[in-house]
């Protein structure tokens, strides 16, 4: 659980973006929708800088990887390949009271009394004898058994059939109802309608802290009232001390039913019929186009393995449980790359061998002692996916480092094989430390998921083959010349591997054992002609996330005291230049000096080209400052009557303040775009 | 009906689309899903450029406009407020034959003949003596009545309850089969079971161009075959002329159903419960986010009326009838802005008059004889909705002069009286002249609609605050303080025309007389305090239709004729250097030659940070030209030997190549930079 202190921090948080206009709730003035937030104007500048530097890294600045962007809706069969439809569910508990929902795995631990009943009796004119008796053992009625003991009377069935063989047989399968039954009809009370009388339903519930037992018996009340018991008695009440138990509703209290899976694909139809046939899915995650499309791209980008596909774009799972302010919410925004490449077997053939960990190691990973140039981290041929999935953890981690979050913000997690998907190589997670991050026993901090790096073996390509009939092998003719020219058993060793590691997956896919035999044979036969299906690296990041951590990050108290003693706390948002949302605050010294004024906004027209600009003359020139820190302006710059020549030496210069400390200097008009741009970009 | 020529451009520009990247068929390995499409390399980077481009003027260049990045799905109650779940549908009819749907206003006019039926009729052992009577009457076969007299016999209820009372009783409410029934039945066919014999359900379809009216009659065999009708007769054939109908499936040519509304909104469910308290709906249209946090953004934005929010993002609208590629999809990217301005009452209270039509025209609009400086066009405080309204029109014209869409390729529509909504005041849409655009009867081209310029009057604030019973208003001390100074005669005047617009608002909207009359006043009122619901102006665009006017505007056939009068066509892609997808080609003469690649790496190094750029090395330079023009790709730049010395005086040159006129300059590399940053910015 966080601390409090960090609970504060979440708060503080979250009222600065409403504050500030960096997220709002979504539809708000309706009460809002749990899950959905939206971007305010500084939260839009903010996100938009990010997907604009990510894209620029992943795609433009590079000439190995080809943009895509595709639909939120796609053809259903894509989910059927991927497995969402079948298996991207949560375990999801039932609140047996309220039928509220609840991620089985978000249930925290509760302790306390549980109070139970095992159902109701309703009084009745009718029954009138009877309803003293019940109400007098009512605790111990909590099983049919236990009614048929108060009666004090086993009546067999051919002694029933004698009184009413009607009635008998409508409760034949319900013990409980039969029993009481024959015991009241015995007793000459035949017209009774006695299904209408007793309810075996259980009510169990851990009570609230500091609330007494009589308001759980209210709650039961009420609970029976609703399925139409009035004026009853409660049956079977028990009660029992838990710990730790995960078996409660977190906000009822009411017992949790057995857990079932629940889809988080968010459903709908397309086309102008509703039926089962145009049922679509919003996606779920950005990456499938990527694999439904990857024939098309390669060959119009002219691109060969090793290559990347990149995209960005909103994806919508209908979370149980969204929380954690933007973290977990239901609409939210991908950036994913999936970098093809070869198997390692294609690699082994064409270049003789795979590239070790430890060599790769110590080309791509980067530390204070060991600083890496940008052509010594330069992929290699040799490569298989051990490399690569250590280059692009890497890569992602000096991406995050270039916008701000330092290497001390972040945790890794490389999930373990009982973690991983069975077609998965290897993952890891590059994790922030948010504030509502949980303490471990030692009271360390991991962090929480901003991107998962995944080697997904040729998973993807193989499932979108199968399921489409559309090959999805290349053509590589370096392994044609390569293969011919290898020795017998080199041939036969590397054939094997990549035949096994086919069968393997065809079997894992439910495929029988005789044509995964056969396509196996195919696929590795392939080699020889030069064909493989590629295998794959997965960065994948979530942008909410990743906005989220940033204003974590940047979120800054400033206590400043004045001569007279008095202190003032200010925010100061300490974001990177690169993606603050606006780069530079324009002002003039006085609003009422027109030659300031015009000065000012000649300044703001010659930055304004190339960067987000935002222009103030409101307010002391203090009190603007403070506004920019909040909106985490970098520099602010100040035009006053030096720039227009009162002192001749300072004619056509500014004052330029630095946010993080306050510091100010005098720069030359003609020299400011410069300056800034080294900044920002 | 676009002629075939036109047809022809669009088959090629679909193609090429495919061909180089720029359009996929969503879903295309699947078979793709219709109304869907994706981006490729090319496409996705031109799109980028596009939304950056107006992001930019819309909001980062501007001092009052802010932005906004709302969610896709929001409360449901948002959609109520705004009229789409009511209204927000198409008329559709729906064929009779194959219950297709089609747009009631997408049905083309059709002439040809028209064969019906009128039912069936299935020959049976047991009625074998009949079969051949009715075949043989079965063209006057149309109604009970007709089968009646063919049986020539009228047989009154009291003698057919001699006959089967029961069989007369199950066909009590269906003459046609009661009449035939007892008319077998006198005969002593009594066993029959004559509701499976015959059914009167009319087939209608026109028949297909140089068809035979024997086809009709195989379909309509199917038809019936496929109701469970084999073996049978048709009953009532009735043939005839149709001129310009609009009564048939433009694919089936069945006969169409009277039209029903069909809402165009994706519906879907959030939250764990699928039921009718969590619906929600996939946003038809950004817009509605912006009214929805209009008090949100105005706050922390610090802005004031007259100010605008705009928005990007994708919306979704479940089109009938997906057509013209991209243009009408089902899945779309919008660019909105809301500009909220004063009501001319306001406007008049404080400045004393409203802009004249004339005087804003000539000082807002522009053309060859009367350009206009940006000074001249900065809006002024007298501007009331007339004047915003062509300000925002010729803004947006300019918008797409400056990214290649010349105004001879844009055409306009203002909406008349009867088109526009009731609360909109005017409406301009800006045409685009596609190659399927139709031409009316003297071969003019008007265009499709790439943009809508809309006055809407305060009608969605005020639809929000009645929804949400939260208040849209502002607070203008400007207003409260010229309210104070007026003649009582002026504020009774200006009073009253406020009421009434108000009032004629609620009425219209269903507000009952009485408390319209009293909300009315209470918002007249609201007039001396400085308070108002800001009016609005909307420019409203869609992207797919401007990527797909800018692929249509660049698209251009160059044909080239060799020495040996060999001709070649190849396509050149005219974009704007601002909007296309690569910036500059950069290419080493040969590829083979260490010292110019590297020499083109180090060019390719000192472009990327600035813009995209494509290296290429593949092929000979004349076929990498080739692949840039069909890109559209403005410029390339070649190293060759005169780069690396062999003329000293070229050193550290290189040679630019323009995609348009294939021109060939020689350019410092150290000026290169600057070169391309003028040409692309």
């Amino acid at each position: 659980m966080p601390d409090p202190k960090e609970n504060l921090q979440m708060e503080k948080i979250v009222s600065l973006c409403k504050r500030r206009g960096f997220i709002f709730q979504s539809s708000e003035i309706y009460g809002g929708i749990n899950g959905f937030w939206d971007y305010g104007p500084l939260g839009a500048e903010l996100k938009r800088n990010v997907k604009e530097l990510w894209w620029n890294a992943m795609t433009r600045q590079r000439d190995d990887v080809a943009g895509l962007e595709a639909t939120i809706i796609m053809s259903p069969q894509i989910w059927k390949a991927s497995g969402h439809v079948d298996t991207f569910a949560d375990m999801m508990r039932e609140c047996s009271i309220s039928n509220k929902r609840v991620r089985t795995d978000h249930v925290e631990p509760q302790s306390g009394t549980v109070i139970s009943f095992a159902g109701v009796y309703r009084r009745s004119e009718n029954t009138r004898r009877y309803n003293r008796l019940i109400e007098e053992f009512s605790p111990s009625l909590t099983t049919s058994e236990a009614i048929e003991t108060l009666f004090e009377k086993e009546i067999s069935d051919d002694e029933a059939k004698e009184l009413n063989p009607e009635l008998i047989e409508k409760f034949q399968d319900d013990p409980a109802k039969r029993a009481l039954m024959l015991s009241l009809q015995k007793r000459d009370i035949v017209s009774t309608d006695l299904s209408k009388h007793i309810l075996f339903k259980r009510f169990c519930i851990l009570l609230q802290p500091g609330k007494p037992i009589e308001s759980a018996r209210k709650l039961a009340v009420s609970f029976y009232e609703a399925l139409g018991f009035q004026d009853s008695i409660l049956l079977g009440e028990q009660q029992w001390k838990v710990e730790n138990s995960i078996d409660f509703h977190p906000e009822t209290g009411g017992e949790l039913r057995a857990e079932v899976p629940f889809n988080l694909m968010f459903k709908t139809h397309y086309g102008p019929i509703e039926s089962d046939e145009n049922i679509a899915y919003l996606r779920p995650e950005t990456a499938q186009a990527i694999f439904a499309q990857f024939k098309n791209v390669m060959e119009t980008s002219r691109q060969k393995v090793p290559f990347g596909i990149a995209q960005v774009g909103k994806a919508f799972r209908n979370e149980v449980t969204p929380r954690n302010f933007t973290f977990r919410s239901r609409e939210f925004e991908q950036m994913e790359l999936e970098f093809f490449i070869k198997p390692d077997e294609v690699i082994e053939a064409i270049s003789g061998n795979v590239a070790s960990a430890a060599d790769v190691s110590s080309r791509v990973c980067e530390n204070a002692d060991n600083p890496r140039s940008d052509e010594a981290r330069l992929p290699q041929p040799n490569w298989g996916w051990e490399a690569w999935h250590k280059y692009w953890v890497e890569e992602r981690v000096r991406f995050y480092e270039g916008i701000g979050l330092s290497r001390e913000t972040l945790g890794f997690h490389h999930q373990t094989p009982a973690e991983l998907a069975h077609y998965a190589r290897a993952c890891t997670d590059i994790l922030f430390k948010f504030p509502f991050s949980k303490k471990d026993a030692d009271g360390n901090v991991a962090g929480d998921e901003l991107e998962g790096i995944a080697a997904r073996s040729d998973f993807d390509l193989s499932q979108h083959a199968r399921f489409s009939g559309k090959p999805m092998g290349v053509f590589d003719d370096e392994l044609r010349a390569a293969w011919a020219k290898l020795p017998k058993e080199k041939q036969d060793e590397l054939w094997k591997r990549y035949h096994d590691n086919r069968k393997n997956y065809l079997l894992k896919s439910g495929v029988e054992a005789e044509p995964a035999q056969k396509q196996a044979t195919d696929d590795a036969n392939g080699l020889a002609k030069g064909q493989y299906i590629p295998h794959v690296i997965e960065p994948s990041a979530g942008v909410d996330r990743l906005i989220l951590a940033l204003i974590a990050n940047a979120y800054t108290e400033v206590t400043k005291t004045d001569d007279k003693g008095k202190s003032e706390t200010t925010v100061v948002m300490k974001f990177h230049p690169r993606v603050a949302p606006v780069k530079v605050g324009v002002m003039p010294l006085l609003k009422n000096k027109p030659e300031l004024v015009k000065k000012a906004l000649a300044v703001r027209d010659l930055l304004r080209p190339w960067m987000n600009v935002f222009y103030d003359e409101a307010g002391s020139i203090g009190r603007r400052y403070a506004r920019q820190d909040e909106a985490g302006t970098p520099f602010c710059v100040t035009i006053d009557f030096d720039t227009l020549g009162e002192k001749p030496e300072l004619l056509d210069t500014v004052t330029i303040r630095y946010r993080d400390d306050g510091r100010q200097e005098r720069l030359k008009i003609s020299e400011l775009l410069d300056f800034l741009l080294s900044k920002i970009r």
